[in-house]
């Protein structure tokens, strides 16, 4: 099952300076070989579902590992079966009407 | 890893009634062995993050089986390495500040 | 315009214990004379648009005030103009189902 | 008090295809005079507290103006008081880093 996700995603008790934390995820996410952008309040991801929510996951170790007691996050993630959609599909039906 | 989410599930193509889509998305969920607790804009869940993730997906499938050719949901999940906390002790650590 | 909406909101900067920081905006909540119920992962809120999302901002100001420099909060929020209803409502129609 | 959110707009009961009503909330969100950025699971938008949540109240409206009996939206935003910081600041500290 194919997924559009996007995660927000906040290591807490590390101060409010995320970048470093945010890049590592990052990292995790372009290694998975998901097809991924980063946005200004979260990062885009396309994949099968199972590889979507793995990534994720490793993204929660990976803050832990850095030191961050919880981390938490915000995640949305949408699948269809009517037919076959990529991100670039999504916000070109939007900007077309535009 | 231990983790405490929120599922906030919705059939898209289905029209405004989504009473029944979400009730089977609770079976899902409650047959999982998953402890859980609905609300009114989503479900409490907490258990393994494999186990939390896998209902989750489930949950997807079941709504397109009943015909939503689209479904998209927002997850909020908490992953902490300090100590164990139940979803709770979440509340209760509120509401005996109050 | 009625709403129901869910907040989570989260304090950043300020250490991994957040109970007291939340305690504090539930308070700004039920103040604001608008219909609320904790869950472990958020609050339910329900009340006119205008003063769900004025209470929200007052929730993010007291929270600067008590030394967060950093507040992030995921908010879902529903409208419906073909009929009237209520948290409860939205909670009734999914469990009568069960 | 300044804000950067992102917004997730979805219009329940119109069927599976929102390219439209996301296309008129972007217009919404230009005409505003607000900094917005769409992407594939929804849009940044920058600027005051009050601007940027009137704006959104302003989607939901244009949404039920167009038939959508039901709206359900999800927003994430912040604010800090330590520092100004713009969209562009948050995605350049992640991307500087990689």
């Amino acid at each position: 099952m194919k997924a559009i996700a996007d995660l927000c995603i906040v290591p807490l008790g590390v101060g409010v300076s995320l970048g470093k934390y945010i890049a590592e995820c990052e990292r995790v996410l372009r290694k998975s070989g998901l097809k991924t952008r980063l946005h200004a309040y979260g990062t885009n991801i396309e994949g099968e579902w199972d590889d979507v929510v793995a990534a994720i996951k490793q993204c929660h170790e990976v803050l832990h590992t850095m030191g961050a007691p919880r981390v938490s996050s915000d995640i949305r993630i949408g699948t269809r079966v009517d037919r076959v959609q990529t991100m670039d599909d999504k916000t070109r039906s939007v900007e077309e009407k535009l």
